[in-house]
């Protein structure tokens, strides 16, 4: 929570359902578009106040209202008036620490989602909240940033491709929610090449950095589950509340992404594993490595400590008889070297050498 | 349950419904005061003897009555018998170990709380217990101590915002829990900012102290857990047995109030998480400096053993021949020079400098 | 099951349902006595023989047979009879080492509980089963030994204190499984003076005894949610098979009870974790005192090797051209002097000194 | 799995329902013996051909089967028609790596259980697959092994003990599932009496061998866990499939075998973790053996190092004024005394000593 | 999800339902074989257009299409529209990064499995997907590569054995669902001896490798879980959907494959837990490597270092009386081989010899 930290403290103390923008991010200015789509025809148009927005269609016709930006509060008040939404709609949609949900508000569902944008950025996740309401009829998206995160549901709406334009607010739903879903795969894609190069890491030479790297991909990994677990429940209401409407259209489409969520889910837990894994690994390469350090002191300690001996005996002024034999200094020399020979063997035969 | 020890082993061997404070604090005296509203007005007063509570209203009005400190039980007597409250309620309000929950007592609905206040001393958490009593008309809310606690929706009901004096009793119960829980986001913030305050400790220097910090928090987030974990079932439970009155009128809040408990422990959870990694970059650091004590320890005896030991051969009261030459000095020096610049470039391949 | 070892395998192959003593401490001396009331009366005594009990009483009056010390298989078997108990139960009453349960016999109700003694000898939980047979008019309670466990019922018999007299032997059948229950609570009391003291001796001065303390507790506290767990199965089953009778009379006293078993599994989850915690404190400060030892060593090795090395230099038996200036000597000495300085120096910056 | 390796994979590519002895041990020579019981009388022998076999009785008689020994397949295809038993249940007989489980095959239940021996020789599990096949009037009982294993059933029945000739084939079951759960108590003792070995010889004197012993105790620990769990489910299916049969005869038998299945599990679960305590023990007493031996070193070291030292500046060949003084030598002598003396005290202080 | 990496990544932007081949491994040339079996008759041929495919049968026959690699996208495409197969289905046969599953589509099911490779190659899992299809009179298998998988079922077919060729489609599906777990059992058995192996390597001579393989084999576990795992689900929905029809006949079998796969993931659990102690085991070598190299060094240095210092004491050029005695060198060596000794017998002691 520390990172939404002042906002919501600012926030106590105002009655539930109070509008006020919490998150740390700078908010971006709020930019309203829509796309007015039946089977034959599409019109789009960006607006500049609420009551440019079309009506909203009957039949088959979908308006699919996109907000990107939180900074113009008003506009979204205008909004809530006009489509009917509970203050505590518009509350949630503005206070981005929300976790993903599905409520029912009657007339309308409110789904609230988390996307990941591509850059890990000091390998942390880079979060920002998606609101989807859904109507009949209208569906109204709501992203705290410009994105090309719902290029694909554009696109195939424009280019009429499989059943989007007949599939009604519900299909577009779907896809939106698919949309979001599918960006986890990539954000998880770049996950796993992160660790593969922090694997590298590991076995090449690890240093202190390499555990704070594990760290905050630990990290980045239980808030991808934060964001994700919730999901299954998101899906699996979507599947239950709409049963006649949605199984006929979109029931494969919901299992699809229901799949996909487990799978994620799945890999996220066994990435966890891993970089739990590759922990022991990092703390045994310390250990490994001050043994090798200790090798070191003790083959040359146990080798000269020895021999200085030796010298020290022969360096004492006193009346040592042997020391007027001519042969004994190359004698003496050869023991030494013998000493030191033998004490080799030995750490060849211990492996530390 | 140690810091409550006294008072709960002295309550042995009294009959159940015995009143008897048990807490560690010292107990605040107690101050009784009312809040009675109307859609059109709102009364209020510090009573000195429960005989001075205004009837309970019918209709829309509401009683509050809001009681902190415990020390005069007779007071709290008095008031059981005026709202006619079971033995165990009052007990359960005296003996402050309590763990949160809500019990339906036919006429009115008995819910324990806890809450934080805002200052880590010592890293550990305040707790405060809350206790409060609602039935048709009337909500008693209990506190240890004077606190600022509901200060939000005593202003509410003056400033006449939202719905609250419209809500009925249900709605201000609602009000009081929602003040409780938001509290623990406060809480929950400055954790975090003690949090980070830790990491950056752990990544420059590290100490014994670090680690009971750790251990602290980590004790913290325990207590936290405990006593936000059954807020769940409170909520969930206010939500059922309520079902067509609240539903209608504060169902989507109690919602609200639910989502947050589940983000408390979602960040609860997370908040361990990290303290767990904390202390594997903790001990890998103690690791790493000895690591680093060996290092040193192994370069300068490496380098200085071996050459002792060349000093030693020649401080052998011995015929060594080659003494007599006039340029070894200098030559030995030149050797043992060398033989030194080759250790500190292995060491320097080994990247032990 | 270790400890009861023999007397376990000496019961193998006997059919169910024989009767032998299993357990470990030497049995004591069966002691029975008898407590028959009413509202108005109250009349007791120590028996003798089976044959002196009174009749079972009708109407609201309860016979309270007490059983110390399990010596006396035969006085069983009798009391067995006269209130027609399955075999199994006699069995499972002299088996000591049951698991708390309850179990509906038709007629009556056998339920087991374990209580723990105030002691803790060598920080191991004392323990002994307590078994009541409870059917109308009377309750049978058995313990292994003779203790003040059941003083308070009996002391709220005889002064009439609140409903004990007559909520017949429902109430007080509540009323021993709070007193066995409370018990719980002096125990965690004394468990968490042992926890502080621990926490002490760790921070001042642990020793390998000290590992071995958290050890013990550890297992200690492995116990107690062993005897405590299936409690909470216990009183949840008494809530729900007696429904009419129990609801309206002992309803929310068994309510209490429960919430008092979820607070002592709550109290040991939590002693577990800070155990763990501290083990985590135990193992860093071994390490860190082998940093502090290493410190030392290194420190001294790395001032006085290079020292020695210099009068190792001047004390070679060669033509050496400085040896022969007069100010050398005090010149070494203070060349030597500022080597060590600057060492000192270095590992201050180091912060090793 | 690995046991069972060369079999398993031959038997890969046959159909289901292909009879092939799977497990690792020889396979015992075939003996079945009979055993026909009414409430007057019982008959008994060793059959040398299926057809010897009597026919199945009626009424209250019941006809035990007992087969020990795999290695007549014939013999068990005989059995298999005479008693219409399904290629599945004579294929799960031979592959003796089933886990428990408990099949109903309409006419008869097919019982898989798992009986340890007492010897833990290497302190592995040694296990032996016990098959029973129940039907109205009949049961067999199938062991790998000639054992005592069902002695005090067949003593029972001899004896005429308790309601055993009069309970029919289901308490015979019964009785045999319980002879099988109570070797698990002796199995556990044996177990326990190796953990208190284990906990001495870890205190005395802890080496690699102590480890892998944890880890061998660990692995049977896992192994009795596996054998133990799923009776859980064969005992509570026994209690709900025959509910009206069982429930008047065998239903508290059935209640008190379920009652030390989960006692077993338990203890399980409880040398588990003391197990896992016994690690942390065993590696932090590696650690401060190596304090203990760092500490030696650096005693040694950080005296004789300066003193070395000094010895070393009045070896130098230089003219140091004071060596011309008289009472040099014993004063430096007294000089190093102190010294090493001031650091033995130092190192009392910091309790190395 | 970092082997699929690329092509998932590829994927994105495409409308769901798109067939595009997922896969890490180069895609095999898709071969298509039939077998049309009756009970009187079997067919078979590979054929090369789709086009070639007999009709479906009808009555008991059973048309088993065979796919072998996924190259040809069009075949599948072909297939799809014979067999009215969703698009759903095609995608998922591509993307071979499915986890197993069982969907149900109305006229037919369709099924995902993951098959193992025998070669453990470099320690790690080769996973292959394996999708089945299943329709009244018909079965389609897809696989990735060409193997012997099916080459069970496929000789039981022309072999006639059992009740194969009259089980219908149910029967066949239930035997390639049986022929892929049956691969787990003997990639377990390999998985097993790499265990024992690494056992072996752990106790003669652990070194940096031997972790990494820890981990390796560690990982293959977790892979092996997540494929395991929810084939429990698709065996029961298997025995559920179909109830009337499998019951019957192939009821049995389908317990049978379910006991399987619950004891494959019973051996995987218990493998993980012994890499769990196997981890253990090596970090504690290391350290009990490091005690031994600290004691050779501590030894040889508390020998020689006192001794040393004695040299250096009469080394010195002062007045030392003692150097004019005529046997103060032998007595010297004495006093020091003395010593020596003394700590040997002191390390003997301490049990470092």
């Amino acid at each position: 929570m520390a990172e939404h930290g002042k906002s919501r403290t600012e926030k106590l103390g105002l009655p539930p359902g109070s509008l006020v923008y919490v998150g740390e991010k700078p908010v971006e200015k709020t930019i309203i578009s829509y796309l007015l789509y039946e089977q034959e025809e599409v019109r789009e148009a960006v607006i500049e106040s609420i009551a440019e927005l079309p009506d909203t269609p009957s039949g088959d016709g979908v308006l699919w209202i996109q907000v990107t930006g939180l900074a113009q509060i008003a506009w979204l008040k205008e909004l809530g008036q006009r489509f009917a939404l509970h203050p505590l709609v518009l509350e949630d949609i503005l206070a981005t620490d929300q976790r993903p949900k599905i409520e029912s508000y009657g007339p309308y569902e409110f789904i609230v989602l988390r996307a990941f944008h591509h850059e890990i950025v000091q390998h942390m996740a880079d979060q920002e909240q998606i609101s989807i309401i859904w109507g009949k009829n209208f569906v109204i998206s709501i992203q705290e940033r410009q994105s090309l995160l719902f290029g694909s549901p554009y696109d195939w709406i424009h280019q009429n491709r499989g059943t989007i334009r007949t599939g009604g607010s519900v299909f577009l739903t779907y896809a939106l929610v698919d949309a979001v879903v599918d960006r986890y795969f990539t954000f998880l894609e770049r996950f796993g090449e992160e660790l593969e190069d922090l694997e590298e890491e590991l076995i090449a030479e690890p240093t202190q950095q390499t555990l704070q790297r594990i760290y905050r991909l630990k990290h980045a990994m239980i808030q991808t589950r934060k964001a994700t677990w919730p999901l299954r429940e998101v899906v699996t209401r979507l599947d239950r509340e709409e049963a006649p409407e949605i199984r006929g259209q979109t029931g494969w489409y919901l299992h699809d992404i229901y799949d996909h969520i487990i799978r994620i889910l799945e890999t996220v837990e066994m990435n966890r594993e891993m970089l739990s894994g590759m922990l022991d690994i990092y703390l045994s390469s310390i250990s490994n490595r001050m043994n090798e350090v200790m090798k070191v002191l003790t083959i040359i300690s146990t080798i000269f400590i020895p021999l200085s001996f030796i010298t020290g005996i022969y360096g004492m002024n006193l009346l040592i008889p042997e020391t007027s034999f001519p042969w004994v200094y190359p004698f003496l020399l050869l023991i030494m070297f013998l000493i030191a020979l033998g004490l080799i063997v030995y750490f060849r035969k211990k492996r530390w050498l």
